[in-house]
């Protein structure tokens, strides 16, 4: 257990998430900055605000210069924010004072802060964005392709009715689908510039404040939100939320795939079962498992983010180190949270032969069936207290409902009222519209 | 402390919020799951798949029909769910057995609750929706008259620059315009119907299904989703989401106001101040305390619900009761904290000598002015050394930032280029931006 | 869905705990106030800190009066707490004002609210211990009836090797009985009197300070603290934690109940199953899924709980209400967990024969102990590769392990290395203890 | 903005705790896991289960192979837990089969997964406990210091009555001590080897399996549980619980820093001050704001953990993987809590003159102590009255409240019965009593 099983070599395969985590690494954050400061000059040199001369020389260094991370620990370590320490390292390292100079003009650590996240944030969501459309994919072709295979619907545990598997698969999905909806709604209120100065009145940029943050916006292919948000946390609070509801629908269909692969229900298999260091039998449904574990770790997260929107006066140097500290894990967990949900979807099979079983048996299954059936000919009231009784003498006798409803009404023609088909009712064309909104059909 | 002060006759007017609480009522409760019953009747009578004469005795009954919950508590400790005892008693008042074998055909618990829950949902939205469009009206208002109060910007707690009153206000307003936003949004997704029978398939209902369940949206005036959404919890999770930040929203307002009244600042004066039960002199920021205390509460609810989203199989009831246990509070939470935040816009009023003493004094708050007017003359760098070297004498000597300034730089114009109006920025704009945009323009 | 089911008529007998709830009622509330006021008029008598008069009336009269809750209302409202309101209401029946006078004299609201709360978590810790020792006994008595009923263990919900009935209650017990242990270490943490006046330093008391905090201590049969701890919310936060693991462990219980009592496993029989407006088949889990549901909902409320620790300065109003919004409820969902796991335990059966039904059929779960068994003859990994392949085979043609091994390695008596008395290992005498433990051996 | 800013090269003089990390690295990870491994073997051969030459050969490559946590990342992307890997390649690594091939003797994954993990938070609560020791003899000295420096409490932000600044460190450093006095309880609950095998049964060790635990505990220097707890993580719990609610208890320190560092009140000086990346004069709370951010992150992780005791079944890899995506970061977060605050303590010095300003001016503070002076000689009632319409005299005029009660009661030795010392009350003595139970006296 490493401080961060995230960053660990150990389950860099298990919850690791390469692509999100190099968002998120100590270098990106710097690159980040630097392409801020970079637009920010470039901004300010085309509305005139510092020479042009230097906006470019800065422009140009912004993309060149290197800087180490651990330069800025000590400096970081007292100011709070990196910021200091990064534009005084950049302005060394320009070695040309004279443009130096105009480096983070009237800018504050929150512009460059929150743009660099916003920078990486518009990555996360293309990532995201992309691994959901492909999970859909998958989940709408399985779900065509077993519209129409029965299996028990299980509720509080117990069998309820029939279903089928593809139906199953929708109810995973369509929430996935409206994830999308809700990403796109959200998208341009999140992916903004930040961009206020000290306390968020871009006082020191005078009448060019606003032309500079349209500017800066443009020049980062950000979003101009038109004024400023430094104590504004709605925006990365519903983001957070956002990835903990997307990680919570994958949660559901884990827990659903850990009951599914129980020893003595089997009704699906995963291509990647895990084995035991004890028990050679073994085939734990691992990536389910991750599922669940990320869904409820992202829940958690996702109240310190809310929390943090309580942001005290023009900075609050406390409700803004929490984001810190756990947006970013926020975003791994989601992002290995899609990956892992990938994996799954493109190994997992349905075992027919095994949804069969709990179809067959006892049968008590069809009780509300046959009680729509008989209340054709009979009060409700009676035929649900007669189709009760009979319940309980399949489990005394052990034998199947149909059996013994068919000795019971011999009139009836037990078969083709509890035909499964019929039971099913809706559920292939769920299975169905879900396979074509996702793109599957 | 009662079980719930929301729920308390002494916190009446502390935490409670009678319009919202009679929606979650026991008989609000019941009213609602008997609409949702006769709406069904209604829809199934009009498709042909119950006698229309029978449909309209249930509807017509529906609305009549007295039904006491303490007579529902056994068989609800029982079942989990109350519906069962709800149509038991709903039929034995009916006095009509030919008829009341109709009730709730083909339908299951979770419809009929979810179906009345959304019912209520739609008029806490609504009354939300009012409350934020007066709350903003009023901070819109506020904004307006205040755009041009100079006040100063506090990061960290320190003093930082200037800006206005209608800024920080605006602050407060805008994620409550963009929560209107996304309270529209979601609107369509949360509203609807919910009608699947026993494991969502509508199987009882052969194909007249979607047929009853597009008949029972438009008799309830709620959506038709389309299909089964039992499981789908990603609809009353979003909403919880959406109290949770918009509380979270009006927290943050009631942490400034906690810290604009300290003793000692008194920069804004409320309606309602709190008095000690031994401290003759207090006046208490109870109202903004109330603010925060419900913020808090919230996040930590919204955990629940957002973990309940990881709902198991087709009905999972620890996921299911999970939700009761704290949607009604969240809305209850919310919906107070819409209307404390009402009450403290009705009676706030900002103190203008108070918030004019910070800005005089010592003037290190002019430092940031200071540094970039001397940037004007010198390498930024040196005039960001030679500030803070006056910031120390300042500290040292008691001596006003601007006079030590004069002193060192009598070639300056100090008292324009520290002027205040300019220092201000774009704070007056962004509190008439805000006031527009809220109605009050 | 009323705004809290705890408080719900519909759902009394799902959620309600009717000896919590009348400890935060209003007039509970009330009660233990006036109390705590007459309390301290005697000690401060008997310090001679106010007449001995006037303490002997204040003391009656806090014994007698009534007060309605709503009178106190509006004044709450105001003020935040309902403790001025009650001492003026409290002064006016006493219709004695040279006596009356007296009444709270250097006290502040937050010794009267803490103090007579403690009085209240004095008799939920009370309860809520019987009720854990009755629960133990009832688990440790069908531990020790149980010991050697052998069932399969899962994990990851796959069969692993052979347990007993007995050995699963232990794991459900042993928690209980170190929060019994917990429970003791932190009740002279907790239950302590709160004495400080305004800013907790008991100026107004002059001299007598400590000795009027040791009477009061010792006429409410509190703790004395030995000073002020209106900040320091250690105490009740670990009262909440405390709360919230009881109620985890219980939902642990909850959540293999669940798993037990599902269609295809049926391992226990609960006695009180629900049933469903539909289905007539159905026998749900609801008492299990009560406690999983009560389980990640005390989660959630303690997160507030932990957060309000962080009490701002002398009083922090926010923080505060926080408490109250939130320990009431986790109260009583710990307590209705506890009596519902009282119930489950009162009726639970294991079903021997459905425990054995996994112990034969494919026999996989033998696959450790044959490799154990062979890695008697060769090397370990070669048993374990042999085994697992074994397994494959088992799979592929649906014949028992034993058998296979049998016809494998003739040479073996696999009947005895099988045995499943051997495999449950220390199962039996880990029930055994379990049960001595809880006073049912 | 790191993935997690614990492990950033950027942020570790912000948020890093060296010594806590390295103890969750992969590496260490892996030594402790070995170190568990080495021990059981000779545990069993000690018992005779395994031979004595295996069993010291394992013991002693255990000490000296090393294993790259990369070789194990394929394995435990597929099994979920890395100790199939890690056997694997510690047998590879001895090279000597004959031995190897009792390695992990009958045990499970968990065992030693939960046993190395209580070897490293052995070493956590060593660091914790001497953290905790020295941060309170700092805190202790500087009350007994300060015991008599005179400050205003204030509640609700409001001026409230004087206490001392020592009696306000009290109040920070006595839930210290008794989470000193928490950890001493709960460490004998914790620190356990876990050996129970596939099930919890150690069916494979036969008769041996308590003597092999106790001898695995006695050389790990572990306690022995006497029992099976794979599945009870209440003991876990309970430490992140600890964890939280210490780096709460923090976290009010943090927050009443950032409060009482406000420009403007200034009552404290910290030695690392945080500066802006724009404006020169600032001097920002850093390190209190790290510790309240840390304290909202811990009370959030900790969610996750209580969550984690619905440990399902015999094992949970959704539960189990949850606690190790958030443990870690609960113990860095709570080391770098500890060490943020005892920099802070050893640098923070109170500022005498700031502290007085608001016991002079209007002196509305001295309103209780007034009431009470007055009611010796008039009605308590009439005495709250006339001090409340003097509290808006002050208001209005501007005149001090000490100034306007001697001009109202002449005949009052006014000045005498308003000095500070008697109504500081308990305060130096609450500080003096804190200093010495800190060992500090």
């Amino acid at each position: 257990m490493p401080a961060s099983p995230f960053d660990s070599a150990i389950y860099a395969r298990l919850f690791g998430d390469a692509e999100i985590a190099q968002l998120f690494s100590d270098s990106a954050e710097i690159r980040a900055m630097l392409l801020v400061e970079g637009a920010l000059a470039e901004a300010q040199g085309a509305a005139g605000l510092i020479p042009a001369e230097s906006a470019a020389a800065i422009a140009r260094a912004a993309r060149e210069v290197q800087i180490d991370p651990a330069e800025l620990a000590e400096a970081t370590g007292t100011n709070g924010v990196p910021v200091p320490a990064l534009v005084a390292a950049f302005r060394r390292a320009m070695e040309a004072p004279e443009h130096a100079q105009y480096i983070h003009w009237g800018a504050t650590s929150q512009d460059v802060m929150d743009s660099a996240l916003m920078l990486r944030l518009r990555r996360v969501i293309e990532l995201m964005d992309a691994r959901l459309e492909s999970l859909l994919q998958r989940l709408g072709a399985l779900a065509a392709r077993h519209a129409d295979l029965p299996m028990i619907a299980r509720s509080y545990g117990q069998a309820a009715t029939p279903t089928s598997f593809g139906a199953t698969l929708a109810a995973w999905g369509w929430p996935l689908l409206r994830h999308r909806e809700r990403l796109a709604e959200l998208r341009p209120r999140l992916l903004n510039v930040s961009l206020g100065g000290a306390s968020g009145t871009l006082s020191v940029m005078g009448s060019k404040g606003s032309e500079v943050r349209a500017g800066l916006a443009a020049a980062l292919d950000l979003g101009d939100p038109g004024g400023n948000w430094h104590t504004q946390r709605d925006g990365v609070a519903e983001f957070a939320g956002w990835l903990t509801a997307l990680t919570a629908s994958l949660g559901k269909a884990g827990e659903d795939l850990i009951l599914l692969t129980q020893t003595g229900i089997e009704e699906v298999r995963l291509g990647g079962a895990g084995g035991s260091s004890t028990m050679p039998q073994k085939q734990n449904p691992v990536g389910p498992s991750v599922l669940v574990a990320l869904a409820r770790t992202s829940v958690a997260l996702n109240g310190a983010m809310q929390g943090a929107a309580l942001h005290r006066q023009a900075r609050d140097g406390a409700a803004w180190f929490g984001e810190w500290l756990v947006l970013g894990q926020l975003c791994l967990a989601s992002g290995r949270a899609l990956s892992a949900a990938g994996e799954i979807a493109g190994t997992l099979e349905p075992r027919a032969e095994r949804m069969a079983a709990p179809l067959e048996g006892d049968g008590l299954f069809h009780a509300e069936a046959l009680t729509f059936a008989l209340a054709q000919q009979m009060p409700r009231p009676d035929a649900q207290a007669a189709v009760r009784d009979l319940c309980a003498e399949v489990r005394e006798t052990g034998k199947p409902l149909p059996v013994l409803a068919a000795t019971r009404w011999p009139e009836l023609d037990i078969a083709e009222l509890l035909a499964l088909d019929a039971q099913m009712g809706d559920a292939p064309q769920e299975a169905r519209r879900f396979a074509y909104a996702a793109g599957a059909g």
